[in-house]
């Protein structure tokens, strides 16, 4: 069958008839994801339903604020609702069961891949959250500071903190909206960006230090150890973010992070452009691809190889 | 005569009788007081009248998209009006004689001295662009793109891009409204927040490899070297935002950041707290002070003697 798009009042007549319901979060779980899932699942049992949220990954302890707390007796779902997920391959390993049954999917994603029965998608949100909020308003309940909280952690999240240029007017509109109702903005905004492990801070002065600059400074080009990571223990959600860093700095229109993987046999490269150079036209020739501004791609072998791989492909984009 | 403290009507009535207008903007200025007195500047020019920003300091470049355009003949002025200054020491050496001249402050600041003829206050404001952007809407005057742009950049600077936590549900409103003015935010939020000069990375590389840490990890220590400062050719512009640093690495409750001064005789120290440190009273030991979460204090002598100093306050609020 395929996908069948559909509006926020269709989402809530959906949402009314469902009866337990198991709601997915996309595996490396985000704000977004995350916080999509926890008011969606706060919301449904504000209408009477019985409702859980799963993920492949386990959620990093500092999204402890917004969890479940109720102890609810187990049940079979009968609906599946899935928040934030593009692709059914972002489901993760552990629920690769349910990629055939889901039956409403609530996204931002340009790219969603339409693999639900019902899909809502407003690419314009910058945000599922801020989707979500506009189906919850519409259903009609009560929005209370833990739903909040939930919906602004999605928020925040995917604008950077309304920084990044997703962010629109809607996304402040809602913002103020969710204070309003007691969304803990100052904490939640310390929680996810100010609260640096000793082990980031490792990494990212390594990282930091192996800057280069190449094509008249326009390029910086910065590699996170496998030995420093693993030293300092360091989990991949410590690391969210420091791929940005190298195009933050003045003149820099290409930033691009090399980061080994465990098994030191390849590279992963995120490349971060502004205008002048198209990111994924650069990893596409290197068999990997995003968008016009972020982008990505795997290079077997070592540093120098890739190194040298992402440098040649830049060439034909800096000309 | 005593400040007269007055509410928006009341300073609308007195924009809309002043003519041949002199704004000043505090000395180090900041995208707050340059955002405010280009915002006045031009909705004044749009009520037909003759106005001019000025400081001690000169804007850093990349405050350029707010500025003055227009090639207006001189005139004298007759009537002052200063944005977000507390006191009069904050015009800065250059604009000294105006210090008791100033005939209307428009400010957010608690600690204002209230020095001025009239005083427009709002302390709960989180910049003086919240509080300005309600004076020229109560003016009836369109707010244009580049008036939007200049009233966003307050707004988003003294809030950290709407993280820090005086960014209330009217910022976020009032951000909203802005935006749909067409203020740029991407770009600014790029400018402000996401340009660092390669000085500002290596002074940055430098302190965070500098880091220690005291009292069971609850304290981070670092300093910026003044030789590397001065290698890197950085301005005081550069460093902005630095000593926030060390308070946001995980367990940290107080932040502490040492910065030697040109003649390398003392040490200006920031701290930075969280709940369980009150900054102001290690400050004040030190003949320093500010506020509960953001004090600072000056050690005369070596590093090691101000390091000394500091931990030893330290020590006692530890306690």
């Amino acid at each position: 069958m395929a996908t069948q798009k559909i509006d926020i009042p269709k989402t809530c007549s959906l949402l009314r008839q469902a009866e337990d319901i198991l709601i997915l979060a996309h595996a490396g779980p985000d704000g977004d994801t995350i916080g999509a899932a926890y008011a969606l699942l706060y919301t449904l049992r504000k209408l009477g339903k019985r409702a859980i949220v799963r993920c492949s990954d386990e959620f990093a302890p500092r999204y402890d604020y917004l969890a479940d707390t109720l102890e609810q007796p187990a049940f079979d779902p009968k609906y599946v609702v899935v928040t934030d997920v593009a692709d059914t391959t972002l489901l993760g390993k552990d629920m690769q069961d349910y990629k055939d049954k889901i039956d409403l999917c609530i996204d931002h994603h340009p790219s969603n891949k339409g693999y639900s029965n019902y899909l809502l998608l407003d690419s314009s949100a910058a945000a599922t959250c801020e989707l979500l909020f506009e189906v919850i308003e519409a259903l009609g309940v009560d929005i209370d500071a833990k739903i909040a909280d939930c919906l602004y952690t999605g928020l925040t999240t995917d604008t950077g903190c309304f920084r990044y240029s997703n962010t629109t007017a809607r996304s402040h509109a809602i913002a103020a909206k969710l204070i309003a109702l007691g969304a803990d903005s100052s904490t939640i905004n310390r929680l996810m960006f100010e609260t640096v492990t000793r082990g980031r801070l490792a990494v990212q002065s390594a990282a930091l230090a192996s800057l280069e600059f190449y094509f008249d400074g326009r390029c910086a080009l910065m590699h996170m150890d496998r030995d420093i990571i693993e030293a300092n223990q360091c989990t991949e959600d410590d690391l969210t973010g420091l791929s940005a860093l190298p195009r933050e700095i003045q003149g820099v229109i290409a930033g691009v992070t090399l980061k080994q993987n465990k098994e030191r046999t390849k590279y992963k490269i995120s490349l971060r452009t502004f205008e002048g150079v198209n990111a994924s036209e650069v990893c596409e020739r290197l068999g990997g691809g995003g968008h016009m501004r972020a982008a990505g791609c795997i290079i077997p072998g070592t540093l120098d190889e890739a190194k040298d791989a992402i440098l040649k492909s830049l060439a034909l984009s800096f000309q």
